[in-house]
């Protein structure tokens, strides 16, 4: 469905959101070939105006009605708003972008990280799922070393950023470290699950709960991260193992990654040889002048930065690193439209 | 060597540090039997007073001739000063419990948490060693579970507070946080080491280097957590790797903790049920009530906190768990208050 003029219609769901306005921002940014604009968001926001390519465009109601004429939706509104709206905007001959969790798991729906497996975008039906946050910059930096050595085993424990958890989460954060400063009770009502029954602090803190408990004992956003690394590279049989931590950051999550390869032998430089040739990883890991990424240095940033690479003491397979990346950029809203993207370029669109 | 009365001098080298102040308020609340209390500083802080059991004490330059008639050296006034005082305290006659790495890998100094191996007190030779902060939650943590199960394999991702490098380090963390909510340049002159040459700013960041490098490529912090967790666990073989993150966090580190067991079939409910019966262990866990420690609730607190012990999906024999204690009560204040009294108990003072 290639449009007359080379242009697409795009709807953005969610626009005033945290993860909206990065989309908005980058379609701008990386000139996505738009031909009109359709920003969408909850009753309470629409009729707000926003600037877009120096044109001031009204925000709307997302309703069912909402999709005629667009080409692509990219939804980052919720998964509530996701299973009422975007089967609705498919049938109005949409394809749907999707970064809530609500299909990434369906067999029918491509989750894509362009870099990692761009060719599941062709078996689309109409929605397409845009991974976890924590989840696309671990397969970014996981699939080259995985491409050269093979890759048997992955033990990751997190350091997130509270804007994976929406603007509300940041002005918590802000607040909540003013009323320490100043020595008054912190307030806690949206961490560290908005729909969960007890918050805490995060303000100087760190909580071991991202999302809310599945039955297994471990955390949703644990068991996204195991299910969606081994659906995106396309390896059932990978041993995925996850701790997920929020931690009083505003922007980047940070990971400690522990790696098995399938190779004997490896170094430390066979692995930054691996990752330096990968499409969005850059490796910032030179101990002899402190160089290495932390969530400030990656803010703002469209790559996955990779640091710390050692080898283990113990296990000539085991490596362990230090990957960090903007989780509302490549974690969120450019993976979403370097999908978008790639629906052109691989001409599925 | 019993004094007459049952009451010991004890001197205190770094009264006026971040773990100095802590020891001497652990002194007092557990009411460690003292005769004559003699806190030692550098030259700077030295003819400040302060109230110790409800008398005024001056604080005394730490001299080699400061240890005459002192019974007990608590050390924690930094490696340069222990490596110039401690063997000039034991000539004196006292015996030094030193809080720095200075001796911690020397085959003739004993390193010990009580709990786990306080038999090693018994073949002092004048200088018993405090481990580092991060390793003795751990160990405290995974002694118990090793004991009921064996145990073959650690990997930690720590969480670590500022007070861990003093309490210019968490002046640095308040200032920072200050100037990013002023929307001023932060001004980074202590972390992620003092003595290394690049410093970044902490607030609102998360720092991958705790010390310094050391030629393999793992920080001495990282290398403290493998050396240290082997000597106190006199468990050589025991394949430990470990990653040092530093937060904006005041007090209290916590660790994300994969383990590997050597029985098979274990049970989540058996690793609560070899950590409820140990000294010094809290289990605090359960997902249906979002009950875990956190930095801020094990603050202040003398126990080591257990919580989101998960059988991993993929091994029979690994678990993972969520380790939080006080890095300045157990993980160094509390546990060099807790070998002097094991040195009574054990009648080897």
């Amino acid at each position: 469905m290639m449009t007359k003029n080379g242009l697409y219609n795009v709807a953005v769901v969610g626009a005033t959101g945290a993860v909206g306005q990065k989309i908005l921002k980058i379609l701008e940014e990386k000139q996505f070939p738009i031909d009109k604009l359709k920003p969408l968001s909850s009753p309470r926001s629409a009729g707000k105006k926003i600037q877009f390519n120096d044109k001031e465009i009204t925000i709307e109601e997302a309703t069912p009605e909402s999709f005629k004429d667009i080409d692509i939706a990219l939804f980052s509104a919720g998964g509530s708003i996701t299973e009422k709206l975007a089967a609705e905007a498919v049938k109005a001959g949409a394809i749907v972008i999707d970064n809530t969790s609500a299909y990434r798991m369906d067999p029918n729906v491509p989750l894509v990280v362009p870099e990692v497996n761009k060719e599941a975008l062709k078996n689309h039906q109409g929605i397409i799922a845009n991974p976890n946050c924590s989840t696309i910059q671990m397969v970014a930096a996981l699939q080259p070393i995985r491409k050269a050595f093979g890759l048997s085993r992955v033990v990751v424990s997190t350091y997130q950023a509270v804007s994976g958890a929406g603007l509300d989460a940041i002005t918590e954060l802000t607040n909540q470290t003013n009323q320490y400063l100043n020595d008054e009770e912190m307030t806690a009502e949206i961490l560290p699950a908005g729909s969960d029954k007890k918050h805490y602090p995060i303000a100087f803190n760190a909580l071991p709960q991202i999302d809310v408990f599945t039955e297994n004992g471990y955390t949703a956003e644990e068991m996204k991260m195991i299910n969606e690394t081994k659906k995106i590279m396309g390896a059932p049989d990978l041993s995925v193992a996850a701790t997920c931590v929020r931690l009083p950051v505003i922007t980047s999550h940070a990971e400690s990654i522990y790696i098995e390869v399938e190779q004997e032998g490896l170094t430390v430089a066979d692995i930054w040889k691996a990752l330096e040739g990968a499409e969005g990883v850059v490796v910032q890991d030179d101990p002899s002048t402190q160089t290495y990424p932390t969530p400030l240095s990656a803010a703002e940033k469209d790559d996955v930065f990779v640091g710390r690479v050692r080898k283990d003491l113990d296990n000539d397979k085991g490596f362990h690193m230090w990957v960090v990346s903007d989780n509302l950029v490549k974690g969120a809203a450019l993976n979403t439209v370097q999908i978008a993207q790639s629906l052109i370029t691989e001409e599925i669109i």
